[in-house]
């Protein structure tokens, strides 16, 4: 198949351009952002459709033939995530006539279970196959973290399985999920890692690193992410103040994200006050993708404290530039690194765990070498390009089928979704 | 005197480091920047303290011996404006704490009623003498927009206007409002207009800018600054539309500001969409200052519909730019531009009048021409380096005598202050 193939990408809640590790953007971003432009250099047009946030927003090329396209869709400016639903319906509309105006496209992918609904919707308009990235699930979210989801997107996510012509999971836990969670057919689930650029990730001179980050020569350890929750900032603060490695530093890379960053923020700060830790604790706003590079080659270890992660991209970046790493014992994190080898994995919130972990690897000069080196090398075949081949791949497979049948989609309405948030 | 005088500017609420159009950030953020950094140059060392909105924000230099200083006072976020009184008494602690860590500075000089009640307890606290710009005056606003202000601003302004060393005015009309209103002693009272950046703001080719910023050849007025109420953008659409030139844009530069900024915007676009012209409105996000003056030199026209201006500061750069501008006839407006030889002023908002004049002016080459040379020629003389030489003059003036009585200032904390707002 020489021709041209046509991908719409969407990606309703957060946009590709936005700054990773602000506001609602994190590791989806980069997966949307990075994966298109795989895509394109794989040769297809992608189009990826995201909601208008401010009136400025324009069509935006992040490559060649791979365009961020907005849609108005609710009102021009931030909306809190949970109240984005109500204007799904406008989206879909939005995108269905950009699809009329221009070549429709081969294929709908649709990133988080909105964009999925958005999808589905779009999927019984016009027949095209749809395949999704959940990123994160409902029904997983909730065995982590024992919180309760909203039911309206449990069922969403339910209903989208059932008709979406392929379901990517980033590891062969969530495809385990999917099929036990969700019932999926496991003949439409694919894992597909997402990859890593060795253009920024990859090792290099730590102290070069540090003198471009304004950073000293103490041992350094790294928390990157949202401030939110679910990515444990509190306890990465509470274990870095009881490892008590001496003239140790933090980095914290990152601002807060969603109604609840500004309390975690705070509460982290109130916690390293009361241990007497806040001047040890180096703040940065959160970076452009592209500067993250240099702050995972000046750190000595990267904590990774999450309660729930799909993937963890963040492991995987960090072990890329040869920093090991500690995380939770979660998720795509279980996956990504191998405990004793790669990093550690820690099995349990107890902050005194997690202090001798830091400590032991702050004061172990050889392991953390050796470490970071088989963290390197683990993930030096995950690249977005091996990534997009193969979604390419299940791509042509996928259009040259036929379609799963959909059902018709609920209605997707102001009224009737505030009810079920 | 050739010893290096320091001058600790107050600066709380907004920072000089944030893009004007954005937040509560506009003219002011651009007269501290400048005047900081021109004074610089006259020998000064200049602090400029604000209040900390994020836990990266440090220590940052503008220019050689130019620093903003953050304070924590209150979250590390964005507060809302009227939320922000409670945490006055925090950001005195942390300036006068600055003071006994390094060399205490010569003089305190505030920006807007809020950092002047700091000034003024700071002032009460180390006996230095204080200045004082207040940007905008309660009763001012109040009289031109004819809503009320806290009777606590209020108040606080009587206050400060009784204790202050040095009261700066950026126009006559600023200094008779201080005397009028608030009983203001002429002889503390110096007229400083700001000034404008020719290195940024001069007239230039309108092919080329049009070209860098990807607008066409037809006719464009320009709107610069935040969206909010005072700024009077719906007046601005509305007049463009039932002004109906053939073929003319509106562009419009700025974000939405303060709690009401998103309604403003929204009613704006409403407007627009009512008179079927949104299509012809080319939203841009705050800009840069630098990046401001190719805008000024692309448009035909600028439009200040502004319902109260103590200055005017876009009025000043559109007409150094050698752009005539339309303006509400209004506060500093109305000593900017010569009516009917630099631009117009109109006083009225009726968006019929205004309709006219822009039609009127859009349909005029010779008149444009003529008005926007008058309108370069009468800013020639404001450069920022005059401002900074006067205001020294004045600083020197103050520093050689006694400081005027200050009355103990009434006592700043979150429970005084709420019920005052």
């Amino acid at each position: 198949m020489t021709q041209t193939l046509r991908a719409a990408m969407l990606s309703y809640h957060t946009s590709p351009l936005a700054t990773p590790g602000s506001s609602d953007a994190g590791g989806m971003n980069v997966y949307v952002s990075s994966l298109a432009q795989a895509l394109g250099r794989c040769g297809f047009a992608v189009d990826i459709y995201t909601r208008r946030t401010a009136p400025w927003d324009r069509i935006t090329e992040l490559a060649s033939g791979v365009r961020v396209v907005p849609i108005t869709a609710g009102p021009m400016r931030s909306v809190d995530k949970a109240d984005l639903v109500a204007h799904l319906g406008d989206f879909v509309d939005g995108v269905a006539a950009s699809f009329e105006q221009a070549e429709a496209p081969d294929i709908i992918h649709a990133n988080y279970w909105m964009s999925a609904l958005a999808g589905q919707r779009l999927k019984w308009r016009t027949g095209l196959p749809l395949a999704v990235t959940f990123h994160t699930l409902g029904l997983v979210k909730e065995r982590d973290t024992n919180t309760a989801e909203s039911t309206q997107r449990i069922l969403a996510e339910g209903d989208i399985v059932g008709c979406a012509d392929l379901l990517l999971a980033s590891t062969q836990q969530e495809a385990d999920d999917l099929a036990e969670c969700y019932g999926a057919d496991p003949a439409r689930v694919r894992v597909m890692p997402p990859g890593v650029d060795s253009g920024i990730f990859h090792p290099g001179s730590r102290a070069q690193a540090r003198e471009l980050l304004g950073l000293g020569p103490a041992p350094i350890a790294l928390f990157v992410g949202r401030i939110q929750p679910l990515k444990g900032l509190q306890l990465a603060v509470e274990a870095f103040a009881r490892a008590d490695v001496r003239g140790a530093n933090l980095v914290v890379v990152g601002g807060p994200s969603g109604p609840d960053g500004p309390a975690e923020l705070e509460a982290s700060i109130a916690i390293a006050r009361r241990y007497g830790v806040l001047d040890r604790i180096d703040w940065r706003p959160p970076q452009a993708h592209e500067a993250l590079g240099a702050f995972y080659r000046a750190a000595d270890i990267c904590l990774v404290p999450s309660f729930s992660e799909s993937f963890g991209l963040v492991a995987l970046e960090a072990g890329a530039s040869g920093t090991p790493v500690i995380a939770s014992d979660v998720g795509g994190l279980s996956r990504i690194l191998t405990d004793g080898v790669s990093g550690r994995l820690i099995d349990t919130r107890d902050p005194d765990i997690w202090a001798q972990g830091i400590h032991d690897l702050l004061s172990d000069d050889a392991t953390r070498t050796t470490m970071g080196d088989a963290a390197w090398l683990m993930s030096s075949h995950l690249t977005w390009g091996a990534t997009a081949a193969r979604l390419a791949h299940a791509y042509r497979t996928v259009i040259a089928n036929d379609a799963v049948d959909c059902r018709e989609p609920q209605k997707v309405s102001a009224s009737a979704d505030s009810g079920g948030m």
